[in-house]
């Protein structure tokens, strides 16, 4: 199976409004609700291609049951969540009907004790012997400490298990330090770790950090990747209009599956992006056009930049 | 006890956020969470003045679950809430700390089955013989009939039980036929209701369609009530700064109680003006300031501004 971490889970809920007006009341015509937390979102899309795969992380309080709850109602993955103290975050999207446009509210992650990131780590180490792959995703909740992915990534390296990373910020700058097989940043996030915005020299100064391969997410230009090797660059057929909410989530899904089957580079790139353009295409996170992704996956343009650095 | 009914209970969600910018992303600074609906806001008030107090309705799902847990914390109100299969609403006040202004969002309450609007007012029978006063208080979910409080006005009237209605629009309307003891319209409501956006007249007006007394809630110019015994206006001391939200469940939590007492007009409106100015002082809905109540009650200016229509 593949194992997906997701420290910081939410429920993540959204409200559709005819128009949102500051200061105003609202109805809300449309609600809906959804486990969320990209490691989850990853889930998901690993269980929609027919993916053994299962989840980690914690879950606490009356949104950390609700959202165990409609895990186990979708069915497809393994529910191997930690129950915390703390309450499980909600997101509230907020989407105008007459733009599209979303606002959001994300409230705090849970306080996690010492002693629940100590059980969340044996824990891990139990499941680590029976997965192929391990992807480490989103941000770490109040009380874990900053060098969390970077014990998470050792102790996958320890068991032999290729590990993708992806996270932001601190948790990045020191889980990349540990030498994960993959790490995953958007063009912020690398702009963030490396001060570079020029793609090609960030993602190659991020692979000397530590990280074996750097797949760089660029929007609607795909994905860039510098790999042991080579350096490949995979753009969708044509621009795709619609949600990019979870795309990157989608890309991550491909790759760690890639690292489970140890597939050449431009393959797994290519499954990558038009899993990507296929979310983007759907309506909510966690979810792809499979007519689309299927079509897209002929039609990826996979070029070879330069060689690695 | 007093009982209070609650059709459309909710789960009102407070969000602190610096400054609320539509279509970008926000971290809530603060959550705040509790047991919500007018009726319920009315019972935390009457529980804080020490009354005894049971509240009826309907709770569902996650969020009611979450609901009834937290009133049972609170303590104080004693929980006759009936169970049903739909989700009790969530309302999600958003406060831009630079302003002070929130911005609401109120999810659509579960549909009632028709069995389950039996089951209420067969609870609710049950429960009358043994209440000083009933408020019938909020909107009604969707498959509630629009003449929902116009059958449990009739029953609180055959048990000899006074009763007080606080809603709108068309419950209101077919609800005050039924001749409650009291209703609590506020200025737009009363518009609403009589077409006229004139006080007194409308206030007047109001009484003819049914209530035995009209207590008009005008804001900062306090309570006007046309009553069998005259009509009276009560005003705070002094304009009173802060959040206005509640400051009407307090208002009826002080007529209610009056009912149940027998008490003379001018000395429930003067409590009700007292209680719902040291409402606007306390930070959330069915909290009030009790030392300003004491300080308003005796200085609340009671006229009587002409015999009764």
């Amino acid at each position: 199976m593949i194992l997906t971490v997701t420290l910081n889970t939410a429920l993540d809920i959204t409200y559709r409004v005819p128009r949102l007006t500051p200061h105003a009341s609202h109805r809300v015509a449309e609600v809906t609700e959804r486990p969320g937390g990209k490691g989850l979102n990853v889930a998901r899309v690993l269980a929609a291609l027919g993916r053994p795969v299962t989840v980690t992380g914690f879950a606490g309080g009356a949104t950390g049951a609700a959202l165990r709850d409609q895990l186990a109602e979708a069915g497809g993955v393994r529910d191997a969540l930690l129950d915390v103290t703390g309450r499980t975050r909600r997101t509230v999207a907020v989407v105008d009907e007459r733009t599209g446009d979303t606002t959001q509210l994300n409230e705090p992650g849970p306080l996690i004790t010492p002693e629940e990131w100590s059980r969340l780590r044996g824990s891990y180490e139990e499941l680590l012997p029976s997965a192929e792959a391990v992807a480490l995703c989103g941000s770490l909740p109040p009380g874990v400490p900053v060098g969390a992915y970077a014990q998470l990534v050792r102790s996958a390296r320890a068991a032999q298990v290729p590990v993708l990373l992806d996270t932001s910020g601190a948790p990045l700058r020191r889980g990349i330090a540990a030498r994960p097989d993959v790490v995953k940043p958007n063009a912020d996030e690398l702009a963030e770790l490396t001060g570079s915005h020029e793609p090609l020299r960030a993602t190659r100064d991020a692979r000397r950090r530590g990280a074996h391969t750097v797949v760089a997410s660029l929007g609607a230009d795909g994905l860039l990747a510098a790999t042991p090797d080579g350096v490949w660059q995979a753009a969708p057929p044509a621009p795709v209009h619609g949600n990019p909410t979870g795309a990157g989530d989608s890309a991550v899904a491909a790759l760690v599956a890639g690292l489970a089957e140890d597939s050449p580079w431009p393959r797994i790139l290519a499954r990558a992006v038009a899993l990507s353009a296929a979310t983007v295409l759907a309506p909510v996170a966690g979810e792809f056009d499979a007519a689309a992704y299927e079509d897209f996956l002929g039609r990826v343009a996979v070029t070879e930049r330069a060689s690695a650095a």
